[in-house]
């Protein structure tokens, strides 16, 4: 096989057109697309990330739009109606067949990080009476791109609940005449339509399926979830974690254009400034301490950059942690053990350090123990918080991850400060 | 179907057991797999996080390990072998069958990074030559594990080079005398046995496949990546990234001891400090000026912080643009740009801000103007130095995550207190 007879030499694969045009304006956007066979483009727009899907479509007229929005799957027509504006989206709507509107609205329902945000609603569910030899006539009846893809075949009663699975080996290996209760595996693992996002992405890494079955809290299958979805999934949400941790939205992308980003990151800006300006109200409670000894200026920013680093490293291991499901109870009391024990020891390393450098610098033994002593303890106010804030956003049932960074630079700002000038303050008082 | 019916119920699973006993001492992990049957206990090694395979194992005998990766896929068997010591690793290998042995080796000799480090060498391959009814009697004599969870069969020449994929399905609704090589489909997309794993998980989130099969460089098929696996290597390397940002392994997980995180975090923590240190020297030029006018003391923290926040917004972004594939060479210029741009009218925004509180908190307008404008010029230089620094990084073949948060915090540190201090220095030198 020759690299010339891939499918991009062919012409260029949809998700790579996808790519392209999600950096374009939308007249141009719109123009690429036109281009297209009509198929072509709704392969093309399948492939668009939503968060562009408003910015790519843009251009297009509601004719048009709606044409594209009838070819796609229903779950990638929903991801791509959802991004845009209302008043376009009805009308998009309720120009395609009644069948395909409703399903697509339906899909449209489901919050957008839920597990009926991004399942699928093309399986192939095979009644639990059927033999194989009807169940393979049933096969050759559905439309191949039903077929296209599915891992496993679900059987299902007269409820429409799901009742085991199979595969089409399953079907080839045993007699035509065979019922399919006979040997569909009823220990299916699913997951509920209202279950977060999360869940299964967490779920594909940990059990390694190929794709989960969907189903109503009455036990009805109405989706699946494919894994290439979950690699995407997998990806979102690590995204979405690296940026709230930062205070970004979750949803920033390179092709985010500056108007769109501005709205989102200056509030947490100015959230930052205002804890910011709560450090600094700490310095100037000791402003009289400073002007008398001007060089613990110098020294200011390295105890609480210091214990904002290394806060950072802590916050990072257990956020990280707690989204891909590896903190429960017992382990998060460990983490925070766990963590106390390395303040400790990298405070000790790092306050020793500090202080001789301390009293190298500036000559002073006094300097140098104080900021050692201060960097100790900054080093524990840092590794504790960067354990408890995260637990005590999820216990207010707040994403973990969200603007922890400021919250923690604020800890180990204000104690940093406090512990460095307030000490200080007092060895100047006793000397 | 009933949530009792699930296979949980019926006796905990083994990915379930490995996340257990990855957090237990070596001894008490060995008492768990102890009371599994081999099989069982093979599974959960399975299931066993490579980081913890090496504690996990630590109490067997040898006898009992070469037991369990006798039984393990070759794949997740050299994923556990790699993290042995080596004398350990070369007796369990010495004792495996020539053949596993061998093949156990050869996955092992791939960086564990590679597509060779996460590949399954359990496929299927049928002969481009046979028929349809040929086939199916291969597929009939074949190992039921081979059979299972293999999403596509894979059609190859007389020298193991592949020529083409079918599924199972074509093997139904087509005549079992038609020749596969009439039918299979030459356009395959695959890897290369030497590429990144990250190639892998961008592949199977941009064109959404269910297995990618691999290939040595003369085109001969070794083995095959599942999307399964692609959901927990696309983890993995968010994990890494974030972990590098902020300079810690890229494997800390939350069951690493602090014996084994403390040789990690430490040294970052040092380098850390130093690039404080040189912070902290830019603060000592203008010690005289800060002698002269504390106040400047007060707001030293907020021109750098704020900076710092800021760019890590922009850093994040440009990274995780970068680990997705999303940025490529006239992408990277217009987010240079975008961020030029949100630095300057956020720069602006914060800076008018800073400014008037530093005026309203000290009643000074020098002191409002000064810290305004060091603000402004501190958030430009942040919001290049969150593009610039990755890929400069990038550029030196170092991995663009890499300690990038705390190269980002030097320059907002090191250019915040200079843009302030020294507009300080000259104001009162004017004035």
């Amino acid at each position: 096989m020759e690299d010339a007879r891939q499918t991009p030499a062919r012409g260029e694969h949809p998700a790579d057109i996808a790519d392209r045009i999600q950096n374009l304006p939308g007249d141009e956007a719109a123009e690429v697309l036109r281009a297209l066979t009509p198929a072509d483009a709704a392969r093309v727009l399948a492939e668009v990330e939503p968060a562009a899907a408003a910015q790519v479509t843009g251009a297009l007229d509601d004719a048009e739009l709606q044409a594209l929005l009838a070819v796609l799957p229903h779950d990638r027509a929903a991801d791509i109606a959802a991004e845009l504006p209302e008043a376009r989206r009805d009308a998009a709507l309720a120009r395609l067949q009644p069948a395909d509107s409703a399903q697509v609205s339906r899909l449209l329902s489901y919050p957008e990080d839920s597990v009926g945000g991004i399942m699928s609603d093309r399986f192939i569910a095979l009644p639990v009476d059927l033999t194989i030899e009807e169940a393979l006539q049933h096969l050759r009846k559905l439309d191949p791109a039903t077929l296209k893809g599915a891992s496993y075949l679900y059987v299902t009663d007269a409820h429409g609940r799901l009742k085991g699975t199979l595969t089409v080996r399953d079907l080839i290996f045993r007699p035509p005449g065979q019922p399919l209760a006979e040997f569909a595996n009823p220990d299916v693992k699913f997951v509920r339509v209202d279950d977060d996002q999360e869940t299964v992405s967490r779920q594909f890494a940990q059990y390694h399926y190929l794709a989960l079955p969907v189903l109503e809290p009455d036990g009805r299958l109405v989706g699946v979830v494919q894994a290439d979805r979950a690699v995407a999934v997998a990806q979102e949400e690590a995204t979405e974690d690296m940026q709230l941790m930062v205070g970004l939205s979750g949803e920033e992308r390179i092709f985010t254009t500056w108007q769109q980003a501005i709205p989102r990151r200056l509030p947490w800006l100015l959230v930052n400034l205002a804890t910011a300006f709560l450090a600094a109200a700490v310095v100037g409670l000791f402003e009289s301490t400073i002007a008398q000894w001007t060089a613990l200026a110098v020294f200011l920013p390295i105890v609480a950059g210091q214990g904002g680093n290394a806060g950072m490293q802590t916050l990072t291991v257990i956020i990280r942690g707690m989204a891909l499901g590896e903190i429960s109870g017992p382990s998060g009391r460990k983490a925070l053990l766990k963590e106390f024990i390395l303040g400790l020891l990298n405070g000790l390393a790092i306050g020793i350090v500090v202080g001789l450098v301390g009293y190298w610098w500036k000559g002073s033994v006094l300097l140098g123990v104080v900021v050692s002593l201060a960097m100790f303890f900054n080093m524990l106010a840092a590794a504790l918080s960067g354990v408890l804030i995260p637990f005590a956003l999820k216990t207010m049932r707040i994403d973990p991850a969200l603007a922890s960074s400021i919250f923690l630079t604020t800890v180990t700002d204000v104690a940093g400060f406090f512990f460095f000038l307030g000490l200080a303050a007092l060895a100047l008082q006793v000397l």
